[in-house]
């Protein structure tokens, strides 16, 4: 599956002192590297002073060898992104680091604001300029002018909300505090946990257990979580809205050891696979996943039908970094570059094979060919979310819905498209099951075309007036 | 696991007239990354005149933006390397390309010369000298000699064996031949595949698949097969001895989608999980694997135990790259950088941790430990090898022996060094049976110290008299 | 002579359609190297679009193997930079590139804002945020605020040039119009050029010669030139202020084969060494200049004085590169490491040697040391600038007067600290005579303390309320 | 002028204990870049241990971050090379770092090896295989080859002199030993100077000036200086043949601040001026010269004739490094990318312009053609060297005498072809005067084609039997 999430954030308020802060931040993000690829950056407030590196590539790649990995700081802000080809420049690279009226403003953004294009408009009109052509630039304006009329950071914030439409898990630092914001429906996590005094705030929980802090709480939909050197407080004005928690994050963008709102990822991925055997039984002798993301769905299929679990497919681990293009020649016999069919398991066999999506359907039917050529007997294609239907205006880098496999084919068409001989989805009304313990409602636009809110009728992100 | 596997080779003759044969190694080198990902080279003859690119490495790092990705050529070698700290310097990348008697001559080696420093005093003391410290060079003047008494680089090639002891997988490229070569005990893989007329050599059967070429055969231990412009042949003088292919290409070395000798690494590694299973069972809720190498193990387990299988450890994808070292404070957490615990699928559970083999311990005492600490009520290890005890001369970097785990401890005070409830390692006298398809017999030496071939008392790869 | 000039700047309206017009820009700045090598960018704009690449280093590493060097556009601007430590860093490099209410705005800007603390104060107070500590962000945030109330970009530019105290030669690209503007004072250079239709401008005519156009005019004070695609216009509301040309253009910081404002620089070089003959004669065997700029001073007072012109140091030509430093070792031995003595020149010999200021003096210092050692019977120093005394605002990178040797030492200190026979200054009552051709007057400020426009009492770069 | 030389070399014997001798070596080399810019080395020796660091690029590429600069040693050896194109690899860098029967045997070479064709050819009949096509790797075989027979490193080195047909200028490090050698006709330079008890070899002696060593005095033609830890001595066996230094070292070659067997080399220069303007006398008003070379012999004229000298051509100080490509556009205006005309200096003036020689001849007519555009009435080119009519064997790169000007045109063709009024060559009978001081006889085949030793027909570097 293809679809990109937009970014991944970490932010720390270090009120224990922990030693080379950077490191800390540095492994967090590492945590979060799925989020985001293409680029990242890391900002360490040390004494009010902010310094930053930003650059274009995976993590491993911007801070190799930097001096920043080592730093110590006060408080700290990093960032993991993916952005659409285009717009993938340095200047917009996060974190956003601004000085404003009232010193250093550092800005870490997770999601999409919808309304960008008219806030930018009006920006624009009262004498904004813009290095970049993202929206954490347009939130740093409208804190700075929120700021000039009200008595602190947090109260600026709190003003600005309700200008913002879209999804946005938002990390705010200023000289001396930390506010960690969440839009009222939550479309995007965000996560706190500690280490001593030190307060961490994560896209996924599995950045905090992989840098050795626990667990605190999910922030609440709405909520503005303000830390100070000696105080840390929540504004709930905007809590209590209808949640709207992006459903793909189970299905596919957060790790699977993240729990998110109180549901396991992992677990729901499974159960996901569950309701597929029940809504889709078939005879066959394995069920197998395409890796990563379909694997444990297909433990799922396997518990529920009792048909065997087995791996059919390996995925080259190398597979991530730089990629350098096949050659003609060998996208002509449509070769095993990525993946590899494990032959011994799947030959002679009907296959079930887990997938968690299917967007313009080329790799799936490219999957399938393969396990035929390599012997399957049957392959019987099962997709543990619903047909993509509609567009994410929230983050989610879905194609225009003429390229939308689900749109373009009928059932049957599609079937014939990817080669299967049959082919499931889960069944969109039943989807919200497949996380029996999130504490939070889901959006499900995509399968659906009900937005959690207003949403342009076409964003372009490089559009402006 | 941390052993390292000393280098993976490939070579093509490309008689089809393949485009840009440089994307064709490049592909097959990527599939065999695993082997190797300190050094990458390519070396491509067109016309007779060999260009070479070589660097310290992963091969994405190598070849970005490289013009040899897309190079036409008539022969081609490509090497991955993984070094002993030291000796990791560009001069030791391979492949070797030198040119002597007959022009060029370019050499690409997977293995381990036992009596590389007898070879190279001998050698040194007829006026050689030499710009690296590794086998390759030894070899390519132990050919270059040998060439100005033979009629042929063939014969050149064949009047050496007897003077190399120890493992080789072996490429010689000259300006119109091609030659693999398989040390007379067969110690590490070599196979031949086919795109149309053109001739591919591999380490594994995996890079065939993933450059859409047909496997044709494995080559014999001791056998040297000879592709010219026109000709394929076999020397066979030196085939027909007791076979020892190096057991831990099954267990970890090898991609578990290669089939060697006639055995599917994957079916291996269900197979030893079975035995395990079988040598030492034990009641539990769950068995999960170590990613990667222990997870097929653990379907092998869970098959033939009854225990469900489950995903209980999470590998952050991106480790392999350039690994920036933890701070003081991050290691005093012992924090989970590589590997998470999926907590949902191991609290309050009896847990079977399936690893693939024990070195020094104290990987698997962090991960025995992030298990209890998730909530698993009891850890059982099952290790899908024997003990290591004796050295290997042959190209795996296994410590001393005063550093092996299972030397330094008795059985009951390791599992209690790494917190375990109970620890079971496959038996040694049945280690064999985890490759029922095998054609080979097996090198079992590191667990019980039976060499197939003569072994120096101590081997320093830098020593130089 | 080690003192700084802030930037060169280059601007093409490309009316002629030359192709590859990074191609040209690039060269136009090489010829401006000398004004700055810290930072190096290009921004071209094709249909309204521009795309920017700037980094710091040299021209040559920053665009080396960059796309940019050959790209097609309509209008380009290019900058080099020099900057003090500390905002080094590539958020300050130019040319600025942003959008703003109409589309984008890219500034490239030579000189010093005096007032600029204040009016990032005032913008800041309105709700401007900024990335960088350069002075192109204020200027293009006022001329984005300008434009809200004004029909067009030029109208914009005019309504701020007299919020700007201080030195600036600026070039503005708007999507369709290329704006030169030079500060009343005429403080920095800036010249017109044209090839067929296309304009250029440039900080100095060397930059014309050196791509193949023909030199149209110099920039008046005050001037805004206004470039469009089917007209040229100017605006001279601000023209008709006392000049005030940076004298040490001449001095130091200008190519010597640039005329500027009707005067060569080489002349200027060649009259000071004349007047310094007359003001400061000696009896001598040879007259040599420290390279570079001493050299023409050099023959000025050796046609003056009849003293035989020689050469008598050499320069290492590699110099100015990434300079590795010299070990402790090295420094005790206070080596030549950019300098050698031409031994056979000066040995025996009664030496007149002119440099073009003395900061510091101990690089003066050093030389004297390495004339004498060399065999130099005396060493007459001779300097083709009068005393340093006073702190440049606009754009010199003169240190802190506590540390100008001409203000530290009475003269007879001096001279004994630089171990000369004897020292003498051009005269400052004098020095605009070097330029007799000028058609402006100069700033001698450095000299006198008499400043053309308010200066800060203190100006410090990073300062921010 | 564009012709250039092979190498430069530098070597110390750190006896006195001298800190971070990489640092030492380092300098040393950076005052003989100009005799070699596409390659630089360092080898440091540290207990009998070396390191060695070399790549392709400039000095300060090469080493920029490395920890060779601050490396402590007590033998070291290093050089700078520049390369035809072809074999500008990495592997054909220097110095050449080995080991063979006695340890480590590192060479660095200046010169070219005439023979070199036949030697490896020799060698590969005995087995040799070669990594590169410099000679070095040669020179370091045959030591190997002559060390098994013979009592000690000098003794070999003695034992295959007589083997070398052609320049060079040679250092060889051995474990404990270093060697100087130069060959019996002194072809290259070489000299020696000291730090207290430490002992430098350098190429030129301006690389002792530059690291604060006393010169000592310059190794002969056909010497062997063997330096060891507690001794110095020559072998002097090969001494006493007819000398003949490269005339081209000081009209060319050599920085102007070296003295080469006596002779100042920027005397040299202004003493081929002043017999240039006996030689060919013409009216004019300016003389000038092309930098950096032709500057001194242009003050030679000045003086002899009378003729005032000027600076008429400036040069970018930022020549030398990656040089980007001109576009078609600006190629065809012929612009002025490298020099640019002084115009106040020619404009309406009769200009004498020394060049140093004419190779293909069309740098100089583009240069006639830039003074004329400037206002130049008339334009007398004076070449401080005699017409080229041969090639050189020795190590500096001629191209194939089809492409010289003298060659390919009759002296009249030749002033029209490169548009000058007159043009006048140093008369080969006469140019061994241009060195009165030297101690050395010069060769000067390129002049007249008889060469010291015997020379190929042909030789071509990349040729291999």
């Amino acid at each position: 599956m293809q679809l990109k999430e937009e970014c991944g954030i970490f932010g720390v308020y270090n009120k224990a002192g922990i030693k080379q802060l950077g490191n800390l931040v540095y492994f967090g993000l590492f945590a979060l590297q799925h989020r985001g690829q293409e680029a990242a950056g890391i900002a360490i407030n040390k004494d009010g002073e902010v310094e930053l590196q930003k650059n274009l590539g995976l993590l491993s790649d911007v801070f190799k060898d930097s001096p920043m990995i080592s730093k110590d700081g006060d408080i700290a802000v990093g960032h993991v992104r993916y952005s659409t080809t285009g717009s993938n420049t340095v200047e917009n690279a996060q974190p956003l680091c601004a000085r404003y009226y009232k010193g250093s403003l550092t800005i870490a953004h997770n999601g999409n604001i919808c309304n960008a294009p008219q806030l930018r408009k009006e920006l624009s009109e009262q004498g904004a300029i813009f290095h970049s052509t993202n929206d954490s630039e347009i939130i740093a304006y409208l804190i700075a002018s929120a700021r000039i009329h009200t008595g602190s950071i947090e109260e600026a914030v709190k003003a600005i909300i309700p200008k913002l439409q879209g999804s946005f898990s938002l990390l705010v630092m200023s000289p001396r505090k930390l506010i960690a914001v969440r839009d009222p429906h939550g479309i995007r996590p965000l996560c706190m946990g500690k280490i001593d005094d030190t307060v961490i705030f994560a896209s996924e929980s599995c950045a905090l257990d992989t840098v050795g802090a626990q667990f605190v709480r999910d922030i609440k939909p709405g909520e503005i979580c303000v830390v100070t050197k000696d105080d840390m407080f929540s504004i709930e004005d905007y809590c209590g809205k209808e949640s709207a928690l992006c459903i793909f994050e189970h299905i596919y963008f957060a790790r699977p050891d993240s729990i998110i709102d109180g549901q396991s990822v992992n677990s729901a991925r499974v159960q996901a696979g569950k309701m597929l055997a029940k809504q889709h039984p078939v005879p066959a002798d394995v069920v197998i996943g395409v890796p990563d993301s379909g694997l444990s769905s297909a433990i799922g299929y396997s518990i529920e039908s009792g048909i065997p679990y087995g791996v059919g497919l390996i995925k080259n681990r190398y597979i991530g970094r730089t990629f350098i293009q096949p050659s003609q020649a060998m996208r002509e016999r449509s070769v095993a570059l990525k993946l590899n069919v494990l032959k011994a398991n799947v030959e002679g066999k009907r296959v079930v094979m887990i997938d968690d999506s299917i967007v313009r359907g080329t790799t799936i039917a490219n999957i399938v060919k393969m396990l035929k050529r390599a012997g399957a007997t049957e392959v019987h294609v099962r997709i543990s979310s619903p047909e993509f239907l509609f567009p994410c205006f929230f983050g989610t880098d879905i194609p225009d819905q003429d390229q939308l496999a689900c749109i373009k084919y009928t059932h049957d068409e599609l079937v014939r498209k990817i080669g299967a001989d049959s082919l499931g989805f889960l069944d969109k009304d039943t989807v919200d099951q497949i996380a029996p313990d999130s504490r939070l409602h889901f959006c499900k636009a995509c399968f659906t075309g009900q937005y959690p809110c207003p949403v342009p009728k076409r964003v372009n992100k490089l559009e402006f007036e």
